[in-house]
This record gives C-alpha cells, sequence and structure tokens, in this order.
C-alpha cells in the first residue's frame, strides 16, 4: 500500500509518497492476522516525522497491537536531494530511490537496512585507451543495502554524497553550457569500469565506522549495447 | 493475457511471447460480451504462423463469432534481429519492442499499426563541440508507429534496420576491442542530438512509398542527467 | 524527471512526488532546445501550490523563456483521499493514481486533462445467477481522462468520489469484522459487469455540466482467470 | 539482455523469451571481464534445448571461458501450461513466471533454484463466514523459490500443479457458463486465508524427497482493499 510520510533525515523533513511492506510473524496456535490493525499503526504515523529509530517503534506497537513475536516493514520512496551546477551554481533536485526496512523480534534490537539507488556517469577506460578520439559513457546506477550499528545519526544525504562521487562524473538536473563542459571532460579524465565503482564503493563504506555490513550493486546502462554491466559485491564488516 | 505465437516476417517465422488486448464493440442492446470466445479464437492461432494480413483474418473471426461490427487486436513481443558486429562480424541478437495493432469495422478494410522500439546510441554534438576532449553519449531509443497502405511485403525487419541506423551508432551484444573502437570512434564523428534523430527518421519515413500515416519518439538516456531527453513527430502522408 | 509538487485541490493541498513530462515545441530554424530551461522553470514551481490553472502558467513561461509557440506538460503523481469505513468509520486514506496533462499553443486556451485510476471492487452477475452459493468478485479499476471548460473549481476528490461509488462496492484500507460484512454483502447485492461499470461511469460523466470531452476505461483483475476483463468509451460533449 | 531459449521440461520443448543476467567471480588481480564473452556463451545456446542440467554446463563455459572460479546466470521467461477447463474441457494455455537460476563455484556442483509464480483464485473464511450471503474472492499469486538434490527429472509443469491446486480454486483463460459455474461454487466451498494457503503450500513441498529448500510467498490481490494481503515461509529441509 501507499502512505504519504514525513521522513526525517539530520535537520530535514521531507514528505514522501512510501510504498509500504508490513508483516508480522503469525503464532502457531493462530490461522491468520488482522491486517486493518497494520493499517491503523501506519495511519498513526502519517502526521509526525520518521527518523530510522522510529521505524522500531512503529514495529514495537505491531508487537503490541498484534499481539505477536516478530515484526518486519519496508517503505520504499523516492527521496530529493539538492544539487547544484559544477560551474554555474543553478540549485535543482535529484531524486533518489530510498528505502527503511526494519526487523524486529520481542526481545532483540530491530535490524534495520537502508536501501539507496543512486545515479552518476561512469566513462569506460577501454573504449578511451584504444579508440582515436572519443568514449563511450553512459548513465549507471549504484544500490546499496546498509546496515548500522546505532540508528542516531545516520544521514541518507551523507551516503548519496558518498556513492555518487565515486562515478566517473556525477549527473545534474541542470547543466547549462559551462556545466556540460566540465561534466564531460571530468568523466573523460576519471574513466571507471563498472568493477572499478563497485570497488571504489566497497573501499568508502569499509571507512564508515558505524556500518555492520553492506551489500553493492552497480549497473551501467551500456550506451554501445542494448543490455547492462553490472558489478556486485556484499560484506560484513569486523 | 500471454500467448505463444509464431510470426511470420518476409521470409522468416519466430515464435515470440505475446501480450494481447483483444476487444470487440458491444452493440446496444447486449448487456455484456462472451470473453472466452475471444480467448478460443486466440487458441486457433497459437499453431499456425501469423503475418500482418492474418491479423484481419483474427478479427473477422471475432465479427463473426461475437455476432459484432468491430474488434481491435493489439499483439505485444520482443522480436529478435541479428546483428554482426562491425569488424569482427560475430553475429548476436538484438530484441526490439514490436506490437501488431488492428482494428476492424464490419465492411470497412482493416486499421493496422506496426510499433517498433529500437535501440541505438546517441552523442550530444554540444558536449562534443564544447569539450577539449571527450563528449556525453548514451543509449537511446526511438519508437514508431507505422501505418500501412498495403499489408503485403511488410518487413519488421526492414523498419528495424532503417531506424537503428539514425543513430550516431548502432548498439551490439557482442564487442571484441576492435568492434568497441570502431562504435566508439562512428559515434564520435557522428553527434546527433535528439532531434537530429527524430527529424532523420522521419526523412527516411517520409520515403516510404507504402506508409499511410506515422508517429516517432526519441528518447536519449542522458548520461549528465538522471532524466531523459526527448523529442516526438507525427504526420499524415499524403 | 522527479519533482516533489504542492497540489491544490479546493481547500486542500497535498505535497507529491511528480513524475514530469515537459517539452516545447521547436522551431523550423532551430536544431535543439534548452532542455535545462525546462528544469529551471519547474524548480520554480516546487515551493508553491499548483492548481489546473496555474499549468497553463507554468507552460506560458516556457513559451516566453525559451521563445517557442507551443509547449506541452504532463505530471503524473499519487494523490491520497480519505476513506471512512462504513460501519467502525475508521479513517484512513486511498492512493489514487491522477495526472495533469496540459498543452498550450501560443495566442490559444490551454487544453487541460485530468487523469484519474481509481480502484473499486467488481462482482458477477453472471457467475452471481447461475451459481447456487456465492459468485466471484475482484478488485477493478476506472481510469478516466477529463476535458474541462473551466479550470476552476475542478476537484480531484469530486471526481474520484463520482468514480469509485460506480463499481459493486467500495475498497477501503481499514476494514473491521462489521465493516467487511458490509462490503462483502454490498458487493453481493450490486453486481455489475465491466461493461454495466463503464455506462454508469459515462451516465454520471455526461452529467458533468463542466465536461467538454472524456475517456473512460474499465478494467477487472477477474478473480476466475489470470487475464483481465476491460471495457472503454470516449464521447465528446456537445 | 533478451535471447531466445528452448526449454525442456520433461518430454516437452519450449521456446521463450528468457531475459538473463549472467555474472562471473572477478580474480582479485583483474580489473574487469570480458562482457562479450558471456554473450558469446549465451548465443550458441539459442539453438538447442536447454534442461536445469544444461544450466550447469553454461556456468562451466563461463568457468573456462572466462577464467575464472565462479559464475551464475539467471534466465527469467514465461512458460505456458496447458488447461482444460473443468466442465466443458476447452483447452487453453496459462502463462507462469519461471526462472532458472544457477551458480557455480570451481569444483562444487551448482546450485540451482528453480522460480514459479503461479495464479489461483483465494476466497476469505472470514467474509463467507460473518456474511449473510456471498464472501470476498480474489486473484491470488504463489511464488516459490525451489532447491533441488537432483536436477534430472525436475518437472516445472509439476510443480505448477502442485502450487495451482492449493488456492481457492483454480484459474482458466477459458470458462464457458457451466465452468464458471463449478469455479464460483468450488471457491465459495473451499475458503482460504492467504495464510492457510501458504500453510498448504509448505506441506506439499515438505512431501517432495528431492526438495533441498524452498522459500514461499502468497500474495492476494485483495478485492475488497487496494492493497495486498501477503504471507512468506522459508525452510531448509533435513
Amino acid at each position: 500500500m501507499h502512505l504519504p510520510f514525513f521522513i526525517s533525515d539530520g535537520e530535514n523533513v521531507q514528505q514522501v509518497t512510501a510504498q509500504i511492506r508490513f508483516t508480522v510473524a503469525l503464532a502457531e496456535n493462530l490461522r491468520g492476522t488482522h491486517m486493518s490493525r497494520l493499517t491503523e499503526i501506519l495511519m498513526n504515523w502519517t502526521r509526525r516525522p520518521i527518523k530510522i529509530s522510529d521505524v522500531e517503534k512503529i514495529l514495537l506497537d505491531a508487537l503490541k497491537k498484534l499481539s505477536t513475536d516478530g515484526a518486519a516493514i519496508s517503505m520504499a520512496f523516492k527521496y530529493f536531494v539538492e544539487k547544484i551546477s559544477p560551474v554555474s551554481s543553478k540549485l535543482s533536485l535529484n531524486a533518489v530511490d530510498c528505502s527503511f526496512s526494519g526487523e524486529l523480534t520481542r526481545g532483540e534490537r530491530m535490524k534495520f537496512t537502508l536501501g539507496l539507488e543512486v545515479p552518476f556517469t561512469s566513462l569506460c577506460p577501454c573504449s578511451k585507451e584504444i579508440s582515436d578520439f572519443g568514449a563511450h559513457n553512459q548513465r549507471s546506477v549504484c544500490r546499496v543495502k546498509l546496515r548500522f550499528k546505532n540508528f542516531d545519526g545516520v544521514s541518507i544525504e551523507k551516503f548519496v554524497r558518498l556513492i555518487e562521487t565515486q562515478g566517473s562524473a556525477e549527473v545534474f538536473p541542470i547543466l547549462k553550457r559551462e556545466d556540460e563542459k566540465f561534466v564531460t571532460e571530468a568523466a573523460y579524465r576519471n574513466p571507471k569500469f563498472v568493477e572499478d565503482i563497485l570497488r571504489d564503493v566497497v573501499l568508502a563504506l569499509r571507512r564508515e565506522k558505524n556500518l555492520e555490513a553492506f551489500a553493492v550493486e552497480c549497473e551501467n546502462f551500456e550506451s554501445i549495447h542494448s543490455h547492462n554491466a553490472f558489478a556486485a559485491h556484499e560484506e560484513i564488516l569486523p
């Protein structure tokens, strides 16, 4: 189902249109659950900001109101981050596909995963090297699933910035001529295979002290093929 | 609904997985139609090749078996065309989104539309001109809707070839190093805005004597934005 | 592209996540357009409520800033309407797929189309009649495209209400046991074919004095098939 | 990417349009892989039937031709199974979403997962019990992921039959009046919550000696809500 939620990220609160999946564990002696109680819990959360630690409160509500020992929720929404064009400094907004996924078992701590899908440009090193001029490039996305030790202070925007700077160049909704020159040349100077980008995202994530585990997928919408190039890695941090 | 169909294109017959919408006009004195009769008609066509003129036969069947004065069908499927890599001559297959749409009113001739969605590469002339090196490029698609005077001899593959050569370069499922060099340089030598590609497709279609009308949309999955560039035109031929 | 917009509907303002297509006519003497100017225009509209007559202002902006004679925009978003469960009176929100589409040619009045996709239940009259007990029913949607004479006072919510009451029963996000009994029995008492629902929507729309033209599609996600039943009609009002 | 494949299931061979993801492990000392070699391997498999044990051959090809220690492939396609209407005995075809997923590490046995998404009808026991007449029902799907001990003799069709009979009633593309009466009454006599269907699928799968592990998801496209009811379970068999 879809509901309007207010997502709180650091100082910012943003209203989003969230697609929600909300489930509870079913005790062996019960035949089915009370779906409408789940919707009632969600309705209570449509008027106040939701930060990551609030996801645990939603799940605790579910344990209580449905007398169950386990509950899980995922909310997927577009989250907007500001982009300033690199030369002309024009402000615009990029939509990032974002998800909050929480799982709670009674008596334990919530397992929370932040999902992000962040776009950027990639330019092929092989194409640059072998060609007398030009190099094929394309839009790419990086999808991450991040699991945190502490939920306080986790910032969606910080991780979007961390990821979008690992491609050959960033993408921007507004680019004047001088910006287009800048972005074209920046990408040409910084060629990266999909595997290079994956490695750089992995290295950047390993430096994040608050991460417990992560999974990364990078995908290039290859401009010279009608299929995509893909690389993936996952890791549990010590 | 989906059904397996054999599509006949010139000398070739190809089995496809078709998504079908099949409707009939409802006489004023009737409350509803007999949906299962439509499925029965379609089942008769799962074992023999369907060429464009057969779409009219399917619709005539519907007029007869459902005692109605109008019927319409659309079948959407992936159609595979062979691609030979430009230097190494490796054979592979590109999937093209294809649709057959027919409308028949009793006593009239079928109105038939062939829909195609064909991928290729585009390279931005502005980016090439203003940059000291490189130029942004990306995968693009051209969607056409073609209406024909005569149905005999219409070739899906011919129109795919006509369209895929209007971009900056063609896309290929297999590209060895020498092919990648060729395609990269070809695109760089042939920069085109989305509007340029549209105009060239329009000019090529105007030369087709058997066309009655057409609509064209070109879309670039811009590598420097997370949004797309788009151009469209439609025309009735004299 | 996607942007957060505030949609104004009568007394209400609702923030939405809008998917936008924004295009301008290209003069014959120009090779391409300035895409980023379109994004700049849109950015100006992310902070203030947009009502239907504002869509014309956005398009006028485009005519001016891109020196063109034609512009078109469509914005598609989920719009939430309140639903009160029929017996227990519990409040919840239903998401309706909504679109604003405007086309403006210099010197003319904007052509505006409101698109809505509204869910409800349908119960099959034939199944009810021939069966000793029960009757198959399913979720259905009605998609309308509405063209208006005057833009002031057009209410999204009013048309959602008008449409959702034409099925066999309404759908609700929260239904307690007493509500479920009510809805089940209401649908059983009010069996309708997809064609019946279409006719009733058409009759209701013909009574709307402010409509110039409309198109309606109804689709049942048949519970006894894995395909859907479909009916469509369009009309220009005198 | 998409390719036409011939899928072999017991005695039957069926041509399908497969969406493919094909990846290899990248050795630490290598910067990137040779994507086109993967496409070349796949092209070799477009002309001969593929049964489950052939997926291992495709992966062995990848280990060899890309000098790697790991490879994975998934192919997703619509597979058609025959349906005979229950009273009138009319033959038609139901499309089932099917996937073959294989992972191979050098020196080990392939891990293979068969994915199926099978549609049927569900009728709500609560709605039946509390209502004076009727009961809400809807289309449902069951998604399974099946892991096998032995690959020989695994039958797609057998598992489709096993699953589609666990709902309240089966769905059929062709239903004459006598069939519609049969299906309507069958569903009314056999009410099941989404959790009931899940449990019955789980019990049926536990009886399959050749299964090593499975995951099951059932989803009802609720006719009285615009959201869905959902239940899931996974299990490793002893």
